[in-house]
C-alpha cells in the first residue's frame, strides 16, 4: 500500500483526492492546509488526519508519499522538503514557477532516491493516451502537425491574487499552458526545439497573462500550433457537445455566469468554496477530462480528440475509438503514481518531463517579450550553467 | 455599364462568372482560353464571344475591363498586358507568384490609370465583412487574438502539375494562404509586422506545400494563429453544420471521395471537367462562402464566424447576427469591382493590399525555411531596392 498525505486542500485536491482514495493500492492518511475550514472538510470527507503545516505532516511516520496541491509558488519548497524527508512526490502542474526550482526539485528526488511525478495534467487524459497509442502503433502514423486550442473563462474564476501574477506561477501560460504543452509533446513524441509565441493581457480590470498563441517546432520535424484564451466568451466546449473540462455535462452560459459571479464580489470566499471547505465533487463523469480541442494531422489519418475518445479520420472516413472510462475521474493518474512508487515504473511525466514542459512555457513567455524563437533546451542549459 | 472580358475559363471563372453576369452594371462580352472545350462551354452558357488568346481579346473594342482567372503563374503577364491596353483588372488570388511581378502589376495599373483589384478571396465573405463592421463600430471592439483554421482536401482535388509547385504559385500556402491572410488582416485592421511559420510537405506521392501553421503579429499589437491542412481527412466543415466552402450543403465523406477519385486516375480530365467545358455551377447558395473556422477574441466580445453570419459572444451570451445572403454567390465581389471601375471607389483589396498579402505568404514560406521571424515589409523593401 502507498500511504499518502495531501499537501494543500484546495481546488486541485478536491478534484484529485477521490481518484487517489478509490485506488486499491493507495490509502489517504492525512492532509495539511493552513485553512481550518479546509482541514475540517477534508478530515470529514476523507476520514483522514489533518495538519496545519507540512512539517508536521512530514513527521507522520505512516506517510510514504505526498500529493502536493499547494499554490504554484509553494510547489518547489514543499517538494524539496518532502523528498528530503524520504517521501515520494506527486506534484501538481506546473511543477514549479522557475526553472531553477524545477531543477532543484528533480535533484532533491534524485538524491533521496524518491519518485517525482508531475500531475494531474490533461496530458494524462485517456483520449490523449489513446491518440498516442494510435500514433505509435502505426494506425495513424507519425504526427506532423498538431493543433490545440481552448477558449475558457479561466481568468474570471475565483482567484487568489497570486494566481494572476506570472512571478507566482499565475496566468494562463504557466497555469494552463502546461496542459496543452504536455498534450502536444506526448503526441509529437519528440522534444520541443523552438517556441515562438504571443501573449495577450488585455483586460485592464484583471491584469494577467490571459491569452496566448504559439508555434512550437519539434526535433523530429513536427510542429504544433497552440491557441488559448482565458478571457473567452466563446466556449470551446460547445464544439464537444457541451462536455466540460472535467467530463461533466456543461450548461451553455457557464462563462457568462462565471463573469457575473466575479462581478458580484466575494472572490476570496468563492475561491475557498471550491476547496475542501465545501462539499465534495462528483467523481464519476460520463465523459473524459479534456481541455479544448486537439487535432493531430498524422501520416495516415487525422486524429480528433473528443470527450469519448478519438475519432480516427482515415481514408475510409471517420471512426470513433472509444477510450474506456475510468471508475473515478483521474484514476489513471492515481494508478500511474501507485505503479511508480510500488512497482518502480518510470512515470510518464517525471521530473525531467516536467522541467522540459516548464522550459517550454518560459520559452513561450520569453518569446512573446523578445519577439523571436526561443529554445527551451537553451533555457535549461543556461539554468544549469548558473553558479 | 462595365463591359467585361474573362481571361481563363477554368474553375475560378465558373465560380465567379455568374455573379459578374448577374450584376446589373456588368455585361460579360467575351472570354478567352486556349482550350476549345472551355471556350465552347463558355460561349454557350454565357452567350458571349470567345477567343483563343488574350491578345485578341484585348483588341476587342467593346471590352472595358477583364477578370483574370488564368493560372497563377500567368496573372502577372496577363494583368500587365491588360493594363497597358487600358483595361481595368480584377485578378484572382494570389495576385502573382513573385513580389517582383506583383509590384510590376501595381505599377502597370498606376501608369495606365486603371483599376487593379484582387479577388475573389474569402476576405470578401459577408461574415468577414460583418465581423469587421462589429469590430470597427465598437460592438466587439479591437481584435486582440485571431484564430483561423481549415482542414480541406485541397491537395487531392484534380490539379495541373503547376498547382503543386511553389515556383508556379502552387501549394496551399500561395493558393489558400491568401484567403486566411486576407481574413485576419481585415479583422486585425493593421499591417502584419512579423511572420513565423512552419510548412508541411509529407505525402511522398504528392509533393507540395501541403499544410502550414503560422503566428502573425500585427503593428497594432494583435496576433493571429493560422492552421491549414490540405491533406485533411478531418473536415473542418463538420464544425459548420456541413456547410461547404462555397456555401452549399456538403455531404460527409467528401474528402474521402476526393481521394478515391484521384486514385482512380484521369486527373487531367477531371480538372477540365471543373471548368467551363462542363456545365455551370449552382449560383444561389443557402449559406455564405467561407473557409474553415475563424474566431476573433476582441475587447468586448468573441466573434465566431459561421455560414450564416457572425455569432457575437458577449457578456450576456451568444447572439447570431445574420449576414444578408447575396442574390448570387460572389455578388459582393462583382459589385465592388463595378463600383471601383464605374464610381471610382477604392477597392478593399487593391494592388497594394494584394502585394502585402503576397508578402505575408512569402514571409511564411521563408520563415519555415529559415526558422525565424520574417517581416513582410522587409521583403517588399528588398524587392523595391533591386536594380
Amino acid at each position: 500500500m502507498l500511504r499518502l498525505g495531501i499537501v494543500g486542500l484546495g481546488r486541485g485536491a478536491v478534484l484529485t483526492a477521490p481518484a487517489l482514495a478509490a485506488h486499491p493500492r493507495i490509502e489517504i492518511v492525512a492532509g495539511c492546509d493552513p485553512g481550518a475550514d479546509a482541514r475540517a472538510g477534508f478530515a470529514a470527507q476523507m476520514k483522514a488526519r489533518s495538519y496545519a503545516d507540512l512539517e508536521t505532516l512530514l513527521c507522520d511516520p505512516e506517510i510514504d508519499a505526498v500529493y502536493i496541491a499547494s499554490p504554484h509558488e509553494s510547489h518547489a519548497a514543499h517538494t524539496v522538503a518532502a523528498a528530503r524527508a524520504g517521501k515520494h512526490v506527486l506534484v501538481e502542474k506546473p511543477m514549479a514557477v522557475t526553472l531553477a526550482n524545477a531543477a532543484r526539485m528533480a535533484e532533491a528526488a534524485r538524491a533521496a532516491g524518491t519518485v517525482l511525478m508531475v500531475g494531474p495534467s490533461h496530458g494524462y487524459d485517456a483520449p490523449v493516451a489513446l491518440a498516442a497509442d494510435l500514433i505509435a502503433d502505426g494506425t495513424a502514423g507519425a504526427a506532423h502537425m498538431i493543433h490545440a486550442f481552448a477558449y475558457t473563462d479561466f481568468l474570471y474564476r475565483p482567484r487568489r491574487p497570486a494566481e494572476l501574477l506570472r512571478a507566482e506561477g499565475g496566468g494562463v501560460v504557466l497555469s494552463q499552458g502546461s496542459h496543452q504543452v504536455d498534450v502536444v509533446r506526448r503526441l509529437a513524441g519528440s522534444r520541443v526545439k523552438t517556441v515562438r509565441a504571443w501573449v495577450g493581457d488585455w483586460d485592464a480590470a484583471r491584469r494577467a497573462d490571459g491569452a496566448f498563441t504559439a508555434l512550437l517546432t519539434f526535433e523530429n520535424g513536427a510542429a504544433a500550433g497552440l491557441v488559448y484564451s482565458g478571457y473567452a466568451r466563446y466556449d470551446s466546449d460547445a464544439r464537444a457537445g457541451w462536455a466540460g473540462e472535467l467530463g461533466m455535462p456543461k450548461t451553455p452560459g457557464t462563462q457568462a455566469r462565471t463573469r457575473a459571479a466575479l462581478a458580484a464580489g466575494n472572490e476570496g470566499a468563492a475561491k475557498t468554496a471550491r476547496g475542501f471547505a465545501a462539499g465534495a465533487e462528483a467523481v464519476r463523469a460520463p465523459y473524459h477530462e479534456r481541455l479544448g480541442s486537439v487535432i493531430a494531422c498524422c501520416a495516415n489519418a487525422d486524429l480528433e480528440l473528443t470527450p469519448e475518445g478519438v475519432v480516427v479520420h482515415g481514408d475510409a472516413g471517420p471512426e470513433l475509438r472509444m477510450a474506456p472510462l475510468p471508475p473515478v475521474r483521474r484514476y489513471g493518474v492515481a494508478d500511474a503514481f501507485a505503479r511508480a512508487v510500488l512497482d518502480g515504473e518510470r512515470p510518464l511525466f517525471d521530473g525531467a518531463w516536467g522541467l522540459e514542459t516548464l522550459a517550454v512555457l518560459h520559452a513561450l513567455l520569453k518569446s512573446a517579450v523578445e519577439g523571436r524563437d526561443i529554445s527551451p533546451a537553451d533555457l535549461i542549459d543556461a539554468e544549469r550553467s548558473m553558479p
